[in-house]
């Protein structure tokens, strides 16, 4: 192994070279950790930053298994590498982290709704469906709408629908997707909250936060959640701590949570640095991405104490125009304070490209400020 | 230019590839900036982190002059390159940042105590000189001992004699090296000033801070100075901005002073992100490294505010032992706040191979906490 050699860090080897693995080298830069990249192509977000980068099919072990060689840790950019091959190559003596025994919960939805389930984490009603009548006699249950989705590969809201009725029940059913149902739940708002294990078993929370979808994308992040109930935010750690132990999770769990009039409802898991941790870059002591790095390592977890009373996250969707960089003048002049950040993605329509960053001391002045920075840059108009 | 190109930010060519250039890529993944260095080898400390990376003689206009092809900017690492290239590719149209009119200052001290005196800059009493009767006869007017520097090429304590007697003058002009005598300044403390500039004139000065050396290499720095009366840090402000504005530079000034009884004395300047400035990485809301990236590409300049009310930072100086990957395990356990910075530079004995930097409320607590963590990083003593 490389930790052994006189003068260089370990290897982290990361599987997928998306912006996730891109954030993750700002993080391993000062820590002295060399990441290698699993990219399809060489113009990945990832790729362009990070040296050691292998082109390759991660469905394909003997792709992962010449990859992982020499790594001191394997991580994810994604989740869909297979967990057969993750078993195989942990069998092999790498360390894999997360672990293919915690990643299917992250893959697969009924089996985390299970998982879930038997240990008493707080879960909307659910069921395996096959058939119009399955789903039919879960709202009988349950009522309407029922929220159907994609047992495996959803994302950004993708592979859920919100079902009205039996017919729109019926023609998602008809795609052949296996399919999850879950009653609808009426939420006030949501919540997620970020927690990193290791593999010796130290746990660490963020402050839990508040997200704000516009249809199934996260388009906002406020930290901590503003008005959240000190014991509820506390419960809501406790959740995630206690899925990431049960799951035996290593590496970062992100918990997205529904706050409801009755408590609190766990909607997905994601098992990897997550959107609604990009804040942690100036707004915690260790970035997610340190976290992360820490976590897989097996080294002792940083601080997640905030830089500043409130920090809010706004995402840099794409617009029309694709020429981000001429915008930058007008963002730095108007706010010195505002930091950027942009993942080296080719600009498209609704395609997340980066995102900026607030540190202040009044919410809603940072909201705005947040707010104007995103919006000029993707769309060039001053709000 | 690659800034007219649809998708990508702007080239930022550095020539050089020490650990400048590598923190500097810290700064640029976010901005969406893509860095070109120069180097050596392939294993310097920036070659290990840019993927842009090429190898040349950064003394031969030709290889300069194929390395700034394509770049935005060109701007560097280290202050060695010939100023006659550098006015060569300015006049080819190559916007190469400090530029050689003000770069000379930082190049040649003699240059620099000529400029600096000439628009009334505090300095000490100074004088090219090339005999030892030149030396006597300073001294005659200035007491011994006397300080010889090497006009150029001096750095970290190397070039710098200081002189007690005529004999101790003479080893010294004996070496042939072209000298400047500067009188003894009996201070009480160093300081250091970084600002700036950038080519619109824009210019943002940081919050003093106080430089702790031993044998000539800074070891620790402290910001903001500790119990600097408001009054001279201002004024302090005040000479370096109007330093860079004077000499015109483009990017970060360090200006290292004296604090005497008697006022504030300009020691030294370097044009560049500068180990005084290691601190920002944490320690304010734009690093050293992101506000040299926006001054060389005359972008808005970043807020220079502290992010908490002091932050400490320990320079790594290569111990006998170089296994410090072994030691993180402690460090991280024992204080979960400290942040640790390796340059993947092949540790040897005297030599700077990281930094750390704590952030806290109270200075001695965290001076200590700093101290322990370097102290054990570098040679596994527990302090």
């Amino acid at each position: 192994m490389s930790s052994t050699s006189s003068h260089v860090g370990p290897v982290v080897g990361v599987v997928g070279a998306g912006q996730l693995a891109r954030m993750m080298q700002q993080a391993a830069i000062p820590l002295g950790i060399e990441l290698r990249v699993l990219a399809n192509t060489q113009d990945e977000s990832a790729a362009k930053v990070i040296v050691d980068t292998r082109l390759g099919d991660y469905r394909d072990l003997a792709v992962l298994r010449d990859f992982a060689a020499g790594c001191d840790a394997v991580t994810f950019d994604h989740e869909h590498v297979p967990t057969e091959h993750i078993g195989a190559l942990t069998d092999e003596g790498v360390q894999v982290h997360p672990g293919a025994d915690a990643l299917v919960h992250a893959q697969d939805k009924a089996e985390m709704r299970r998982r879930l389930t038997a240990f008493g984490a707080p879960c909307p009603a659910w069921r395996a469906v096959e058939t119009v009548a399955d789903v039919e006699a879960f709202a009988a249950e349950n009522g309407w709408p029922v929220v159907l989705k994609a047992i495996r590969g959803g994302y950004d809201g993708r592979g859920v629908w919100v079902c009205d009725d039996r017919s729109e029940a019926a023609e998602v059913v008809a795609t052949g997707i296996p399919l999850l149902a879950e009653a609808f739940v009426p939420f006030q708002r949501e919540l997620a909250v970020l927690v990193a294990r290791s593999p010796h078993g130290q746990g660490v929370s963020y402050p839990v936060v508040e997200t704000v979808q516009e249809n199934g994308i996260c388009v906002e992040v406020l930290a901590p959640a503003p008005g959240l109930d000190p014991e509820d935010a506390a419960q809501a750690q406790r959740i995630a701590l206690k899925i990431a132990d049960e799951l035996g999770v290593t590496g970062l769990l992100a918990v997205e949570m529904f706050e409801t009039a009755d408590g609190l409802v766990v909607n997905e898991l994601a098992m990897r640095p997550h959107n609604s941790g990009h804040w942690t870059i100036e707004g915690a002591r260790t970035s997610q991405f340190e976290q992360h790095l820490r976590a897989v390592l097996d080294l002792p977890l940083g601080s997640p104490s905030l830089t500043a009373p409130y920090v809010v996250m706004v995402n840099l969707l794409g617009g029309d125009d694709p020429a981000i960089f001429k915008r930058y003048e007008h963002v730095m002049a108007h706010d010195p304070g505002v930091k950027m950040h942009f993942y080296g993605k080719e600009v498209r329509p609704g395609r997340k490209i980066g995102h900026v960053t607030v540190l202040g001391t009044d919410l809603d002045d940072a909201r705005a400020r947040a707010k104007h920075a995103a919006v000029y840059l993707t769309t060039g108009e001053y709000t």
